[in-house]
């Protein structure tokens, strides 16, 4: 990328920030470089993911370790409450899934998350009981809640 | 795979959990299948990847998101404490970069373990006082200890 697209980018994202701003849209972040705004909500995607992957495998069977299923929930549910904060305006722009109908509906999109905060939260109570039959209940709702801003909200992949 | 092969090694994990058990080394999750242990323990390390380069991001100044850092750090300590569990005897056969020496040598392999364990439960308690410098600091500290591992019982990326 040339100095002169990464400035051109940068006041636009200025541009779009101001404008949230004005909008009264939450955009602490906004300032970040995009490129590592994209790089660090990857990580969080990739940690969720793996955190209810590993709880699915255990709930399916696959593997025998009940006694995690716990942490990865909580691990789940506290990385689930960064999501409102990483997807400030502009941060649609670069290597990214994230559609612009994210900050076109923001509302809608953090109801979303908002409702996914509520279904791991749920997941982290469910867990500790270590009650494998409603983990698994509990663990659908919050796969559901995962798949309702990813299937409205996030490109296929090339 | 046969189903020829998949018993053999089946068979050969079962000898080498007695022969653990005889020889006193924990083996609790050693009946599973191999590639279900390797797929579990690749997102366990995922997630605790995802989670240090999460802090290390903010650490580096690349995102502004010094509120996440001690829920990374807390989910990346609760996380190493899976570490033991995930390294049954016979787990090194499929795909996966973990060595068999981990197992030749399994009593360094847990201590290094427990390093990492005692070095990530201090980056959390540090986290929780939001003093980026000293994050930084023991941060490193608990990126050496990853490295204490993958050096040694890793193979290198084929």
């Amino acid at each position: 990328m040339t100095i002169e697209r990464t400035r051109s980018r940068r006041a636009l994202i200025g541009l779009a920030a101001a404008a949230a701003v004005v909008a009264g849209i939450a955009t602490a972040q906004a300032a970040d470089d995009p490129a590592n705004l994209i790089k660090y909500r990857g990580m969080v995607m990739s940690a969720m993911g793996a955190h209810i992957g590993s709880i699915a495998s255990v709930v399916k069977g696959e593997v025998s370790y009940g006694p995690h299923v716990a942490a990865h929930a909580r691990a789940l549910h506290a990385t689930s409450l960064m999501l409102t904060d990483i997807f400030p305006e502009g941060s649609d722009m670069g290597e990214t899934r994230a559609k612009p109908e994210i900050w076109q509906e923001w509302d809608k999109f953090e109801g979303l998350i908002k409702d996914l905060n509520a279904q791991a939260e749920k997941l982290a109570q469910v867990a500790e009981g270590g009650d494998m039959a409603a983990i698994g209940a509990q663990l659908g709702e919050t796969g559901k809640a995962c798949g309702n801003c990813h299937k409205p909200y996030r490109k296929e992949k090339e």
